[in-house]
């Protein structure tokens, strides 16, 4: 591990949700870039797995962030804190789990309030494309989300939008009144390594693994999205929290765009796997036309993603087909399809 | 105290924020109707005063609901829980105070899962009119607002109406969830005894008490409202927890609609106090036309308001008359006009 000399060198920074896929990603390259770091999860989707190359050189602390005194613990001693911890789910998950999703609004407060408590200088928040209205991701009426798109009226998608949409006006009151950093990093869809199969790509990668043929994607295939890499999900964010520090949004997202279908012919010819494309029109696809606008994050960040869906596909694909196991992911991919996390 | 043989006879109710202007008539009625009362509030809008006549007859607990461990001591044992408590407070209040109105969303979660966890078979939740959207409430644009008018896309009034939102919208998926009876309040504005003068017809009666003349109203005077006296409110609202039981939302509320100048007018016939009525169009006045739908409250409780303003106006007024202290509201009536609560 270098301790380098920026920013990060030698800071002390609590990561929520640590364990998770992203989280696990933010902790490697805060510690490469000198940061003490301290890892804060209740592995409900987080695993010990992700942190098997790290575990000796973070702390973690095994907590529940439901909990009040247990966000306190998180937080204590922290400059930085990233929050990513969240009840997180599929859909499908979501809609028949308003407890589960809703557990979010305790979450956020408990952090954010024990990160201005502990004296804490950054907030860095995981929010979401799903607080952007659903109306500008139509086909017709689609528009590359602006930070600034979001004000009311409000139309988050679901509980969990609404969440992190009330995660983000809390934090940015509780920065204004408090006078603590802070920053809503709004994640557009990730993938990489570690990425659970509920996501598409990650999904269309598990199916290729298993030579599926016919190839099967969600939705009619015409459904738009912009899908950015973990490295570069990871790099952004810390960007962020150097660099913003008012509150405010900014999307973490690339400018590429892509149907399903192409992405799922993208998967194939990376892969090498030849199968027929079939599309299942009645399974949830979500907003059907999500791009980001990148402006505001490339000013204010300096920087823009440096891994093209090619490239992360090839790199994420490389890493599944190397540490999947065959016949485990042949039984359980239909219940990993649809599974929290 | 009639002990009743309807609905209440017998019940072990909790009302939170029972200290509260509305919640402690409620507890009385809900004594009167025979039921076993438990009020938890934590007196920080909620005053010892405001049970004065009952403290002998209810049992109160002082706690915290921002604590799991409170709500749940709170909730244990009842039948039915009245959720009033709420971090709550004037425009201005709000504004500034991002972090106090987000306690409610800590606050309405611990209770709903906590009557959960104790198989509370009933829970109420008193939510608001800030609920609906902006744009509905214009002299251009307005419609009488009717409950199915709250939804996707969100437009609540502040924090504070956000916070009630996503309340009643995590209320009604733990309902659907756990198979609890739940019902949505929503209060327009209500008045009477013990209300404190941040309201708007308080304000007035209490100019009117030390005999204003101007006689300032905020606002041009022509913002339209409607009022409802505080006896209504409790007698609907536990007829609302008696027949409605699906998680939705009823409208507590008169049709009446007033101006504020007519209502000032009103006042001032009332209170015999003559006086030039002075429009302050610089101050607050929150949305400009505000009325509310009654066809459903009346179809599914059976029941519609009783005392119109005139009268409620007379009621309270006698109220203020009789237990104010001249001197003490010349001195304090500043601060009480944008005090929280
Ligand atoms: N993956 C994406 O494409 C994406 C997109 C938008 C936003 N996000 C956000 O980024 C963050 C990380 O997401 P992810 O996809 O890497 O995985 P995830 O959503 O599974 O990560 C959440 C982490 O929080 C932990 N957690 C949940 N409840 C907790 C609690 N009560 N106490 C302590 N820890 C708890 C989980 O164990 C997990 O490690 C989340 O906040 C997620 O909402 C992710
Ligand atoms: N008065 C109105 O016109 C009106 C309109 C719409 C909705 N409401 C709602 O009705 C309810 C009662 O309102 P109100 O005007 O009578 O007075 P209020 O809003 O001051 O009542 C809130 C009560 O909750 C208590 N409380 C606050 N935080 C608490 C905590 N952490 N733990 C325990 N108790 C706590 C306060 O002490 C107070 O007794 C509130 O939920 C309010 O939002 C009132």
């Amino acid at each position: 591990m270098s301790t380098g000399s920026g920013f990060y060198a030698g800071r002390r920074v609590t990561v929520t949700g640590g364990a998770s896929f992203i989280g696990s990603h933010l902790a490697t390259a805060l510690l490469r870039a000198g940061a003490k770091v301290t890892i804060a999860d209740n592995y409900s989707s987080g695993t010990t797995e992700n942190l098997r190359e790290i575990a000796a050189d973070v702390e973690v602390l095994e907590l529940d962030l439901r909990s009040p005194d247990d966000a306190l613990r998180a937080c204590a001693g922290a400059e930085l804190v990233f929050h990513l911890a969240a009840a997180h789910g599929g859909r499908g998950y979501i809609d028949s789990h308003a407890d589960a999703c809703a557990e979010n609004f305790l979450i956020d407060q408990h952090v954010f309030r024990s990160a201005v408590r502990s004296g804490v200088d950054r907030v860095a928040f995981a929010s979401s494309a799903c607080v952007y209205p659903a109306a500008l991701q139509q086909p017709q009426t689609h528009r590359a989300l602006r930070e600034d798109l979001v004000g009311p009226p409000y139309d988050p998608d679901g509980m969990y939008g609404m969440a992190k949409l009330c995660g983000e006006l809390v934090l940015r009151g509780i920065a204004e009144q408090h006078g603590v950093g802070a920053v809503s990093c709004r994640y557009f869809t990730a993938y990489g390594p570690r990425c659970g199969e509920s996501h598409a790509i990650m999904a269309m990668i598990a199916r290729a693994f298993l030579g599926a043929d016919p190839f099967q994607v969600w939705g009619d295939g015409t459904q738009v999205r912009t899908w950015i890499y973990v490295e570069d999900v990871v790099r952004l964010t810390m960007l962020a929290a150097e660099h913003v520090s008012d509150g405010s949004a900014v999307n973490i997202a690339t400018d590429e765009m892509y149907t399903v279908r192409d992405a799922a012919e993208l998967v194939l010819r990376v892969t090498g796997h030849e199968a027929t494309i079939e599309t299942l029109p009645h399974m949830p696809t979500g907003p059907l036309f999500r791009t980001a606008d990148l402006e505001r994050s490339t000013t204010l960040l300096g920087a823009v993603p440096q891994v093209n869906l090619a490239e992360g596909v090839r790199r994420t694909a490389e890493w599944y087909f190397r540490s999947k196991e065959r016949g485990t992911i042949a039984r359980d991919l239909p219940a990993l399809l649809v599974e929290r996390g």
